[in-house]
C-alpha cells in the first residue's frame, strides 16, 4: 500500500517473455530532473554484469534510476553477459531519453543462462517517454517467485518517499538486499543521502533472512531529484527507515513457501553486532523455523542455536533467558498453562522470539519465516 | 555391517521407556580390562551436563566405556539436570563393575525435560555385569530420529576397530558429531591414539553436515584395551579411518528426510582450511539441496554458493570450474545431451560435486544430503 508519489519519477513495465508467458518482466524507473543516489550491492564472490555495471554508475552518487529484468539474473554468463548489461542499459536509456551512465542495472531469476536479446531490444525499442507514475506496476513487474508486490510510501514534510522490493528466496542479505528501489522528491545532499541510506539498510534489509542463501544479484538503491525542496534530516531517515522496514516484514512474510514472519529480538549483548549474530543464527536454524512452522513448542531448540554461536565466548547459559511474545520458556521452562499458551503465540501469523544475554547493552531484531514443505516443493522445481 | 569384535568390551541394553514405548533406550559400553581413550565433543555454548560430565573422565585418557541415554539430551536442565547425569553414571558404573569416573555419559534428544529417573533407576540397578557383544543392540540402541543402526568394523593386524554412530538432524559437527563411539582391542600409548583420533574426526565427523545445527550433545570417543597387542600406528589410522568414513557416509544418506547423499569436492583452493569452508557453503546451501532433491539441473545454485564465501577474496569467477560427477558445468555451460546425463547424475543415491577454485593444492571433501519436504514434516511434529 503507498498512498503517495514523489514528484518528477517515471514507470515503465512492458513484457519481454523473459520465460514463456505474458506478464511484465522489464522496468525501468527514472527521474525526469538530475538526481542524487545511493546504492549498496551484494558482496557475492560470483556477482553478475547488472551489479558490476551499477556499481560503477552509483560511483559518483549521481544516477536517475534503474532498468530491471526480471527472472533471468544474468550472472555466470562471462563476455556476453556484459555486453548484453550494457546493451539493455544503453536501449532503456536512448528510449527514456536520458544519458546511460544515468541509470542502474538489476536482474534476478535463473543464473547461468543467456538473455533473450531479440525480445527485449524490441520491447526496449517500443518504450516511449510517456509520463507514468505506476509504482504499482513496477512492483508487480520486478517479482520472480513472490506472491505479491510490496510497496510502501512515507511522508517527510513535502515530501514522498516510495519504495518497492522483491525477493523471497535465495536471501540473507549482507551488504544489501535481492532488489529494492526507493525514490523520492526531497532534496538532500549526496553525502547526507548515503549515510542515512546505510544507516536504514543495517537494520532493515541487512537484518533479514529467508534461507541464508546470499543472491548474486542483490541491489539496493535510493534516488532523490529534489523537486519537493529540503527536508528535516531526521524527519527524511524516519520516513525512509518506515519504508525499507514495511517492505522487509512484507518480504519475510512473504519468504518461499513462508506462512509465518518470525522477529528475533535480542538484547543483553555484549554489542549490537554480537545481538545481531546472535539473532541470525536464531532466525536461521532449520529446527527453530521448522518448529515455529509446526507450532510445536520446542523452545529447546532456541537455546541450541544460540549454543551454535561458539564464537561467542562471554554468552554464558545460566545468564540467559528466552521468550516467546510475553510467555517466559528458560531459564524456567514453562508450566502447562504456559505451554497452551505458546502454543496460540506459534499459531499466529507473526512469531515473537526475545532473548536476552544478560551481558551488556547490545540489541538487535532480524526477521524470518518458518521452513515449510512449500519451500523444497517451489525451490526443488524450480527450473525444470 | 560390522564383521569383527575387539576382544574384551561388554556391551548392555535396556529399556528404559525415556518416552513411552518398548524399545532400547539406554546403553552402556564397557571395557572388561583398563582401556586408555581419547574424545571431542560439541563446542555449543549451551551444552548439557552429559558433556561437563564427559570432558573431565576423559581427561587423563583413561576411560573404559560410556553411559548412553537416548531420546532425552538432558540439556537446559540446571542443577537437576547435572545431579541426574551424575547418578545416571553412578549407577551404570556400580552395575557393570567399574569406578565411576572411568565412564563418560552421553545423551540426545529433546531439550529441556528432565530424565524419568525412577525409570532409569529400576533398569540401571537390574543390569548385569553378564558378558555381551552385541554393539549392533548398541547401534539400535542409541538411535533418536535415524531410521536406521550405523556400525562398521575394520582390521589391523591382529586387533579390531569397531564404531557404532547416531545422528541424523540438529547436526554441523564442529569439533564432533552427534554420538560416535569405536572400541579397538589394539594397544596404542595415549598420545597416539588421540593423534589418530583427531586427524580422522576433522576429515570425518567433522566433514558432515545435515542441517547446520549443531547439537549441545555432540560426543565422539574412542577406547583401547589394549588385549590384542601392539599394532602398526599407520595401518590402525587406516583402520579407524575407513570405520569412521564408512558411518559418516551413512549418517549423511540418512539425514532426517534424505533420499540422497551429497559430496562435495574441493580442490585448488588456497589451503585445505578454505576448501572446508567452500564445501561447507555449498553443501548447507538450502537452495543446492533442494535442486538436489528434485534432480533440478539448476547448477547455478553451486555458482551462487561459492559466490557466499564473501570473505574469500582470492575466489575468482573467472578461474573457477564446476563439474556434477564427470559432467562439466561451468565456465563452459552444459550442452542439452550433459543436461540429459546430469539429470541422470542428479538421479542416482550420492551426487558429486566437483569445484576447482584455480589458486593453489588446498583440496577438501565434504558430506552432507538433500533437503526435503520429509525433513520438514518430522521436525514440525517433533514433540508434540
Amino acid at each position: 500500500v503507498a498512498e503517495h508519489r514523489p514528484r518528477g519519477f517515471r514507470v515503465h513495465t512492458a513484457a519481454a517473455r523473459v520465460i514463456d508467458d505474458d506478464r511484465d518482466d522489464v522496468t525501468v524507473i527514472v527521474s525526469e530532473a538530475p538526481a542524487v543516489a545511493s546504492a549498496v550491492f551484494t558482496r557475492s564472490r560470483f556477482v553478475g554484469p547488472s551489479v558490476t555495471v551499477s556499481r560503477e554508475a552509483v560511483a559518483d552518487h549521481r544516477a536517475r534510476g534503474v532498468v530491471v529484468v526480471a527472472r533471468n539474473a544474468n550472472v555466470a554468463t562471462g563476455k556476453e553477459g556484459l555486453a548484453n548489461a550494457l546493451e539493455v542499459r544503453r536501449l532503456a536509456a536512448a528510449a527514456v531519453g536520458v544519458d546511460e551512465h544515468e541509470l542502474l542495472v538489476a536482474s534476478t531469476g535463473v543464473i547461468g543462462v543467456q538473455y533473450q536479446m531479440d525480445s527485449l531490444r524490441t520491447v526496449l525499442g517500443a518504450l516511449t517517454a510517456a509520463a507514468d507514475t505506476d509504482f504499482d506496476a513496477a512492483a508487480r513487474a520486478i517479482m520472480t517467485t513472490d506472491t505479491a508486490p510490496k510497496i510502501h510510501s512515507a511522508r517527510c514534510g513535502d515530501a514522498t518517499v516510495i519504495g518497492i522490493a522483491k525477493g523471497v528466496g535465495m536471501l540473507e542479505p549482507d551488504m544489501a538486499t535481492l532488489l529494492t528501489f526507493f525514490c523520492t522528491d526531497a532534496e538532500i545532499a549526496p553525502d547526507d543521502l548515503d549515510a542515512a541510506f546505510r544507516r536504514v539498510m543495517a537494520t532493515t534489509f541487512n537484518a533479514v533472512s529467508i534461507d541464508t542463501d546470499t543472491s548474486t544479484s542483490d541491489t539496493a538503491a535510493v534516488f532523490a531529484n529534489g523537486l519537493a525542496g529540503p527536508v528535516d534530516l531526521a524527519e527524511f531517515e524516519a520516513a525512509l527507515h518506515e519504508t525499507a522496514l514495511r517492505l522487509v516484514r512484507a518480504i519475510a512474510r512473504d519468504g518461499e513457501g513462508a506462512t509465518k514472519l518470525i522477529e528475533v529480538h535480542v538484547r543483553g549483548a555484549r554489542d549490537d553486532a554480537q545481538a545481531k549474530r546472535v539473532g541470525k543464527t536464531v532466525v536461521n536454524s532449520p529446527l527453530v523455523k521448522t518448529a515455529v512452522h509446526g507450532s510445536d513448542p520446542n523452545w529447546g531448540r532456541v537455546a541450541m542455536a544460540i549454543g551454535k554461536c561458539q564464537e561467542e565466548h562471554d554468552i554464558d547459559q545460566e545468564r540467559v533467558h528466552i521468550a516467546f511474545g510475553d510467555i517466559a520458556v528458560y531459564p524456567h521452562a514453562p508450566d502447562a498453562e504456559a505451554v497452551e499458551r505458546l502454543v496460540a503465540h506459534l499459531d499466529g501469523a507473526t512469531v515473537e522470539i526475545h532473548i536476552d544475554l544478560g551481558i551488556a547493552d547490545g540489541a538487535f531484531t532480524v526477521y524470518g519465516c518458518d521452513l515449510t514443505e512449500g519451500y523444497v516443493r517451489l525451490n526443488s522445481e524450480y527450473t525444470t
